[in-house]
């Protein structure tokens, strides 16, 4: 199958089999979503991936008790940065600096952009970086298309009680989208055969040719 | 390559070369934004997808001038809906109902639920589909890499000088993010040979396992 196929083949699946993701597949989508793409590079997230019987089972009525959370293999949370610090700032310009082998100071106008960031309200600062963690969650729905690995992106939970249990906001972090990862069960999903609707492309797309 | 490879070989390209994307591989990564997922298969957003040579000059300097809009083939221009209104739930659930030989009544409850989001105001909602719209520039960025064609996702632009050029206001959108879609300048992309930067999988990932 090729990438447009497989966008086909996948949709959010509502219940799945107790079949576990090999961890060679789980490797390579938790990769991709690694290589995202992200604003300035900051990468203003971090990715729960839980595989734990029980915490999945804790967090289940905080997922409004959708049975995809417990069922499926792996349950990722994407969680973004509450906030972007001049701490979070210059452990980055630090990181670059090292991998690309460069003096601190060359990057002094990369960092003064970013440090342009802290000046935001903390409120705008979320919502830009919720948006960054969406890029991510759609490059790790591609991924597990790609892999041939079912996964389910999902909004309808309690992001607070997720922060609650997942002690996330000790972190810095707050729960924006969840997906879950496994293999559709063919007999006990209902929408398993229902056609996939997409806004068409003459709607979708407004073209300007030469 | 396999996507992994892809993901590496892709980066924020600075300066492309006047090459064109071949319509075959344009209509696939167009394709596969199409197919992106999106809460409750909304797809709150247009794409407008830019080839013409003029309409680019007119918008580089509400791109902060940088040459990749100019220079790259096609510009793709994501605009978010500025509210979910009524009349746009009800179109989607009778596109539902037409591509699924769906009754009407039959997605009263999913509508219903649909109709809840009118209810916020408009900010939470535009909030809320900007997130989709990123899951969308997410999965042509992977698609663009998947056709080998360079791609740059940039938000340093200003999006009330690109609405008011492209009558967003008039259509109920916003521009968000724009991508542009060509080819590389080796020779004069001074970024080219850079080491791409992401965070440790130790930094990015927290693991619960059995």
């Amino acid at each position: 199958m090729n990438l447009i196929e497989k966008l086909n083949w996948r949709y959010a699946v509502k219940r799945y089999t107790n079949a576990k993701v090999p961890t060679n597949k789980l490797n390579r989508i938790l990769e991709a979503i690694r290589l995202s793409a992200s604003s300035a590079g900051l990468q203003p997230y971090s990715i729960l991936v839980i595989e734990n019987e029980e915490l999945k089972k804790q967090l289940l009525a905080a997922a409004n008790n959708q049975p995809q959370v417990t069922e499926a293999s792996h349950l990722l949370v994407f969680a973004t940065w509450e906030n972007i610090t001049e701490e979070k700032v210059n452990n980055y310009i630090q990181h670059v600096a090292t991998v690309r082998d460069m003096a601190l100071e060359s990057l002094d106008v990369y960092k003064n952009r970013l440090l342009g960031l802290t000046a935001r309200n903390a409120e705008e600062n979320f919502n830009w970086a919720a948006r960054q963690t969406y890029i991510a969650m759609g490059t790790g729905l591609v991924a597990a298309a790609d892999e041939q690995v079912d996964a389910t992106p999902m909004e309808g939970f309690d992001s607070v009680g997720f922060d609650d249990i997942l002690k996330l906001k000790e972190k810095g972090l707050k729960s924006v989208a969840i997906m879950t990862l496994g293999y559709r069960d063919i007999v006990n999903d209902p929408t398993v055969n229902f056609k996939k609707v997409r806004r068409s492309g003459e709607d979708l797309f407004i073209h300007f040719k030469n």
